[in-house]
């Protein structure tokens, strides 16, 4: 699934950021889920080539310099925001301003539903010490917030970044990781298994483990069960099976000795 | 709810981290979502008051300071995680062990799950440049991984564990903020919603607005359906009315001058 197909992603636009650190690993948070669009409202230290505030940003960025290389750069939270259909500002506390709190979860879900009809929705920022102004949150359609400690309450700003991208893309493609559990070998059949419990048994009889007698089958089954719990694959059965003639050998040899 | 009460939250492990910054922010993020148990397994620059490694972790951890302080420092992954009862090595990769791979949600859920028999699971994050070695991840339980754009699978270290922390407070308090919607008063009754029609549909018969008359319904009508979305409060009933005030107040001027 590409970008295009899976609608239309989410624009990330930081207000008046001011390390370039925050910047560049913002933009690598994106690109790990799937985020492209990166937009920047009067960066503090200045932007450009050469402009140190850049070079920090795309040395942080590590995989994803081309985010930052690409990020579009706004004087007003109104220009980097004048094509999009929906904005939310991310915000750590109340603002009293009569408008909707979603979680990010809530928020995703709605730039969802929007992108259905070829909207595009984009997320704010704000600045790391102070956060969004009143001004610059009383733009967005709504606000997002993340279920803080209200002790500590206040985000490193790449991290929240971060926090939404990863909200998306779970959103997107679910929140398996790209791979699976891949055993070396099939599992085990059961006939393995009661292969290898007539040997474990027959030694464990020459150990004179069975003992009393009449525990016999119930000692048996619960061994029986340990091993039944631990999902084992045909290598692991062929592991054991050599474990268990080691540790006779070794029995023998002691005996003998 | 103290933490107390919810259970037996996970220990954050960083084994052999190399950026102080990153274990910082790695405090500050357990912070954020209610995390407060770190471990760190041979820090690669050292540890210990005086050491420039610490004090940038103490820096970097803004209001969590105290996390750092008291971080447990251990010479292998084995002592760090001697006292829990599950582990969990978090990886960006596929290690071809036979070893079950978690999505965050289902770790959590599993870790939740232990809690519930006193049970402390702790999560392992490896170094910065490498991730954890094959060893370490033969340790754990189980993996966690995260769905990551294949593309760009490497996340930073603290933003790692700001995610993991942020699932695991998801689950425990849900995912809204600590505030809502708080109105500045309270929401306009319909009483309030028919009085402002009223005076806008007189104000707008004066402006000659219901042409040809025989739509004045269906235009009064989508009007008003314009206003019934807004979900408005009392006080926004009341700018809305000063504006038509203002509106009309002007025509008439424009009229008489």
């Amino acid at each position: 699934m590409t970008e295009a197909e899976r609608g239309q992603a989410p624009a990330i636009i930081l207000v008046r950021p001011q390390m370039g650190e925050n910047i560049g690993m913002a933009a690598r948070a994106m690109a790990n889920f799937g985020l492209s669009d990166l937009r920047l409202v009067s960066p503090r230290d200045g932007w450009g080539a050469g402009a140190p505030v850049m070079q920090a940003a795309l040395d942080a960025a590590v995989g994803a310099s081309a985010i930052v290389a690409q990020a579009g750069v706004y004087s007003t939270v109104e220009a980097a925001s004048g094509d999009l259909h929906r904005l939310y500002a991310t915000t750590a506390r109340a603002r009293g301003q009569a408008k909707v709190v979603f979680s990010a979860e809530e928020a995703v879900a709605d730039a969802r539903q929007l992108s259905l009809v070829r909207g595009r929705a984009g997320v704010l920022f704000g600045p790391e010490r102070t956060g969004l102004d009143n001004n610059e949150v009383a733009l967005a359609d709504a606000i997002i917030s993340y279920p803080v400690d209200p002790a500590h309450p206040s985000l490193n700003l790449a991290q929240a970044v971060s926090l939404f991208a990863y909200v998306w893309r779970t959103a997107e493609v679910g929140s398996a990781a790209p791979f699976a559990l891949e055993p070396l070998t099939p599992p085990a059949t059961r006939d393995m298994f009661f292969a290898f419990f007539a040997d474990l048994d027959q030694a464990l009889e020459a150990g004179n483990y069975f003992i009393p007698d009449g525990k016999r089958a119930v000692m048996s089954r619960n061994l029986h069960n340990i091993f039944h719990r631990l999902e084992l694959s045909e290598a692991d059965i062929r592991t054991l099976r050599g474990v268990v003639v080691a540790l006779s050998r070794g029995r023998v040899r002691r005996a003998k000795g």
